[in-house]
């Protein structure tokens, strides 16, 4: 499958966050991660994630293409891969 | 269709972005925006768009489904629409 994540999360948290998600996608934009995913990977990796943020103050999305043709991008102006950037 | 469009843009011109947005789909996060749109309104919204940004520093990302019930969204923590924020 095809997921995007985004994510809005408290300072103290945002940092772990990304870091985590780093393992699992890729760091496209600020707070984007997107890419395939086998559903045990995303299931862990949304384990880790609950482990991390504060349900009560931090915002976590989850889009998920079960098919990956069913979903095209585009990119206007830069393409800001952030994967490659350490962190 | 469903699109979802994420940004990360000029201090600038973020904020005539996200006004842009805001008067064709839903801001769901940080520089996150989402919803059904048709083709029309879609390429309409994306020329207005042109010209605001600099596409040398600008990123926007467009990630479109053609058929809305091929994607499927998960919330984790908090539901921050910002639609109802005044900008």
């Amino acid at each position: 499958m095809f997921v995007i994540i985004t994510y809005d999360v408290g300072e103290k948290r945002v940092g772990k966050v990304c870091k985590k998600l780093k393992g699992y996608l890729d760091w496209t934009q600020n707070s984007v991660f997107e890419g395939e995913i086998t559903k045990g990977s995303l299931d862990k990796c949304l384990f880790e994630l609950d482990q991390i943020v504060n349900p009560n103050e931090d915002s976590i999305y989850l889009y998920r293409v079960d098919n990956p043709r069913n979903i095209k991008k585009h990119i206007y102006g830069q393409e800001k891969n952030h994967s490659n950037f350490f962190l």
